[in-house]
Formats: C-alpha cells, sequence, structure tokens
C-alpha cells in the first residue's frame, strides 16, 4: 500500500510531518511517498535515524499556508495538495494524508479527484472520543450550505465508514439538532428528520448538542457550518477549563501539590479526548481517500492519521461507501 | 418594583423557587409575586422562616412540565407562566421570572406580550462567563430560522444590552462563523456579514467557535439553531471533562488525595463558568422583561435571576432598546 503524505503541512511543517511518516513506515509497513520541497524535505529525512522502509520524495514545488484562503491557494497550481492528490487520481497512491490547510485540503482534493458517483457533496467526517468510544460527526466543515438530501446521505456514508473501518454493527445515526422530539429543530433538520427516517439507516432521531460526546449516537448528522461551530466550541471549552483550572490553581501551594499527585491521571483521561489518538477528519464521498490531520500535529498525530489511512484503505471503505450509496438511491429512486 | 416569579418552574418546582425567590426579596427590597398552584406553594412557603419581605402569591391551578411540548403546553390557559405574562402585561408586575420550560416561556410570553416596535423576532440571550469576564450570546434557542435582518436586530438589542445593564461602552459585537474571514461561512452568515458592517455597532467580524469563552466580543450573535447547540455542546464537554477525570482519579489513591487537595481551587475556576452565577436567559425585543432560569436552577441560582430581572428593570434597558432599534430602524429605512 502506498501512502501521499503532504510534507508541507500543518503548524510546523517537514519537521514533523516527515518524523511522523517515517514512524508510520516503520510501525504500519506501508510505503510512503513524502510530496514537497525537495530540499527541505531531504534535509527533515536525512536528519532522522535511517530506516529500511520505503519511502520517496515526491517534489512539488509550492506550499500551501494554513491561513492562506481561496483566492491565493486555487492559483498554486504546484502545491503538495495539489501533486498529492493528483498522485492518488493517478493511481499512483491508495490514499492522501494532510495535516495542512484544510479548506485547501478539501477544495482541491474535490476538484481533482471528484465525487463518488451518487454523492453530492463529499463531506468531511471527524471521530471524536465519546465517553464510550468513538462517535462519527458528519459533516464538521467541508458544506456550510446543505439541503435535506445531502445529510440523509451523510449519514449513509457516516454508516458505511463506522461498519467497514470499525466493525460497528448497524450503527445508530442522530441528527443534530435542539431537543429531540422530531418536531424540534431548523426547517432542514426538520426535513432530515423525514428523510432519515425513511433512510437505509438505523435513525434514532433528533439528539442534542450535550450528546456529542456522550455516547448516545454513533454518527451524528450535521450541517458543516454547526458541525464545525459544535467542534470549535468543544475545542474552546477544553481550552478554557484548562486555562482556568490552572490560573487558580498556581495561585495555591496545596492545590499545586494535589495537581502534581493527579497528573498522570488527568492526562489519561483528557488523552480520550485529543486528536491526536484518532488521527484526524475524513473526506468521505470522494473518488479517492483524504485524511486531513488536525494543524496542531506532532509526529504521533501524523502517524496516527497515516495509520487511519491505511485502515480506510485495508477495510476497502470506499467500496462499501460507493455500494450503500447506490442502494440507498435505488431504494428510494435517487438520493 | 414587583417581580412575578414562576413559582411551578424548574427540575425542583416551589421547594426551590420559592426559598429563592425569598432570598430574593430579602437580598434585594423588591416585591414578589409568586405565581402557582396556591395550596403547594403556601406550604412551601410556610416552612420556611418569616420574612418581612412583601411576598404576594397569585393563584394559577395549572403548571407546565419542563418536558411538555407545544401541542400540550398551549392549552394550558391558566398556567403559572401564562398568569405570570399577563401580570406584566396588565402593569401588575415590572419583571417575570420563570425557571419553567423554555419553549413554553418564550412562545407564551411573545403571545401575551407582544415584541417590541421594530422588532420581528425576539429572541433568547444568555450571559455566558469568558476568560475576561461576561458574554452575551444571542439567539441562544427562540429563533430556530433566522433571516440576516433578524441578525441585525439581535445586534442591535445585545448591544443596548450590554451597554445599559452591564455599563459596557460600545460592545464589540462579533458574528458566530466558520472561520474570521469576511467570505466565511453559510448563506445566512455572509449576507449578515453584510448588513451587521453597515449597522450602528461596533461590528468585529464572524467569530468561532472557540471564541464563546474567550472574551474576544461582547455580544456575539447567532441564529437561534446554532446558539442552542453551541450551549449545549459546551454543557456536554464541561460533564464529559469532569465525568472522565473523576472516572480516572477514584482509580488511584494518591490522584484521590491531589483531587482533594485542588478541590476549593477547582470549584472557585469551575463557579465561573457556572449558570448559576449569571442568572439566566434574558428575551429580548419583548414587550416586557422576561428571564428564564436554568431548569436545574437551585434557590442561589433562582435569587440571581431575580437580580438580573431587577438590574433589567432599574437599568431601563427595555426604553434603551426601544431607542436603539428605532435609531437602527431610521438610519437603514426600516431594519
Amino acid at each position: 500500500m502506498r501512502i501521499a503524505v503532504d510534507a508541507m503541512g500543518g503548524d510546523f511543517g517537514p519537521r514533523v510531518t516527515v518524523d511522523g511518516a517515517l514512524r508510520a513506515a516503520a510501525d504500519f509497513q506501508v510505503e510512503i511517498l513524502l510530496v514537497g520541497v525537495e530540499d527541505i524535505v531531504k534535509k527533515e529525512f536525512d536528519r532522522l535515524p535511517r530506516t529500511r522502509a520505503r519511502i520517496t520524495i515526491v517534489e512539488a514545488p509550492e506550499a500551501i499556508g494554513m491561513g492562506e484562503g481561496l483566492f491565493s491557494f486555487r492559483k498554486k497550481a504546484r502545491s503538495s495538495i495539489r501533486v498529492g492528490t493528483q498522485l492518488l487520481k493517478d493511481g499512483a497512491a491508495d490514499a492522501f494524508v494532510s495535516t495542512g490547510n484544510t479548506a485547501a485540503v478539501v477544495y482541491i482534493s474535490r476538484k481533482v479527484l471528484g465525487a463518488m458517483e451518487g454523492v453530492d457533496k463529499p463531506a468531511l467526517a471527524l471521530l471524536v472520543s465519546s465517553l464510550h468510544g468513538l462517535t462519527l460527526l458528519i459533516d464538521v466543515g467541508a458544506n456550510a450550505n446543505c439541503r435535506p438530501q445531502d445529510l440523509k446521505q451523510f449519514a449513509v456514508m457516516g454508516r458505511a465508514f463506522m461498519e467497514s473501518a470499525l466493525g460497528r454493527t448497524d450503527p445508530r445515526v442522530g441528527l443534530m439538532s435542539i431537543g429531540e422530539e422530531a418536531g424540534k429543530g431548523n426547517d432542514l433538520t426538520k426535513d432530515a428528520f423525514q428523510l432519515l427516517s425513511a433512510a437505509p439507516v438505523r435513525f434514532i432521531g433528533n439528539i442534542e448538542g450535550k450528546d456529542l460526546f456522550s455516547g448516545k449516537a454513533d454518527v451524528i448528522v450535521s450541517d458543516g457550518f454547526t458541525g464545525n461551530v459544535a467542534l470549535k466550541v468543544s475545542e474552546g471549552v477544553v481550552e478554557t477549563m484548562l486555562a482556568l483550572g490552572r490560573h487558580e490553581i498556581t495561585k495555591n501551594v496545596l492545590a499545586k501539590i494535589g495537581l502534581f499527585l493527579m497528573k498522570r491521571n488527568l492526562k489519561k483521561a483528557f488523552k480520550r479526548l485529543d486528536y491526536a489518538e484518532t488521527g484526524g477528519a475524513l473526506l468521505l464521498g470522494l473518488q479517492g481517500v483524504c485524511i486531513i490531520g488536525h494543524g496542531r500535529s506532532n509526529p504521533v498525530a501524523v502517524r496516527n492519521a497515516i495509520r487511519l489511512a491505511r485502515d480506510f484503505v485495508a477495510n476497502r471503505v470506499q467500496d462499501r461507501i460507493r455500494a450503500e450509496i447506490g442502494r440507498a438511491g435505488q431504494a428510494t429512486g435517487g438520493l
């Protein structure tokens, strides 16, 4: 299996991505294509211990910055993201992993690879660690404006992923809304509720924001705007709680000792909520396997994003999504 | 000043609301009208220490349950919420405070009192404690479907509240979206961005979910669906973190000692995020002052919700909102 890795991605660039890619190559027996500015990537590569893993550097002379907008990045015809997705398209790689600019990866991969037949809007899905295992939130930002049928397609794709990649049998699908009864929500979720009730998924109805981490659903369907806000709010709350905790605790010596005694256990607890463990976000419904890791990824997180890509390919998730989208379309005369 | 209190509201009913109302009457020199089923309210009242405060019980033979939906509660013509808002309408009370069913208070108060002139959609606003003081999030659930001009009205009302009730000079107004640049967001926020840029408020542009608690904006404008999801997600994250922390910590004796040593400081830290401190949500743009406290309110939280109502009336927030809505309407030829 060959996995193309965007070496220029992430907040820390090649220093972190090359390290993570080499770890993945050693741990998972995958071949790695490091896509980026050759001189820079080579320098990082040479800095690291020699490996027997199969690593190839693929030249991409341009890099897209984390803060760069659409008008800027779409002009870069030879960026690492463009070259990496083209490797997928040409069959030279089985998956593409980037910790770079999410908007750029979403835009370019859609453009280069296109959507799967029967899918109108490829969606960005994220595995979040809940109290009782992993929950897939789809969409987390690829599609700010959605129609009810888009949410239905997200549900079908999310179900296919959870079954084939995670072995979750007949996963429970919830609709992100504001109240549990069928009549609650906005115009979009009310219509989507009807479609989901008739869809070939185990629809458990509306769920609320508080259930994002409760494990009540295996797949949570949302338009990309709401999903992204939900995700960013949860990141903000964790940061705020930690900041508040630190602020109060450093004021008091007994509390400091207390924190010292608890540290190992607290770390263990919060590790479960850490993006680095689950690997990153998945683009579902695309003609190709694309994984987008968090920009703040360290080498372990990059390694885990590559593991997620390997599992995606090894479990033939794409075939499963294609099959279920096809079946759902037949059942209802077009999704 | 006379404040009507929904004695039947909240998860714990009169046992908590009557206690909280009596505390408020003693602490804030306000006259209280306890609205509810007379026998039950009287019994709770008699259980508590005698007070010199002016308390009147107003009979309302029906109560609306916390989980009751629209089809059920709108039939109850003599519920405590209906009777309480009618007291406002008749001028017999200056404000109405409920810790009851939020959907019921929103629906009934709009129906009984109506919207202020120039306001299309009265909105539910909540003061959240950020790292640097209080931020007003508006709307948190009264209006699941909004138009761009609704968001503009929310901004004007939010500004008026923050200035008149909290003395915040020229508060910074942010728009909840998914990316900071003007072009980011969904159709609604993109159009609202244009309107807000021209509105008589200090518009600081888009903010992201992570800024809900960062103190970056004084007022955060959102449609009620997104605002409600954001709020519920943040509640869920706090609960999940506490549960995960407890789970790991009770496994280890050193960590337990650590927790014991930190407890007082942790409580102090999290108190700043506690709804009980700020009092509750405000209905802005209504012809009357309505405060909705959290269903889980304890007596202190009920007392603080009444304090919020008193401040709202004492600071003439309604007049200020009316004036600013009028001015904004004139400036742009109708909001």
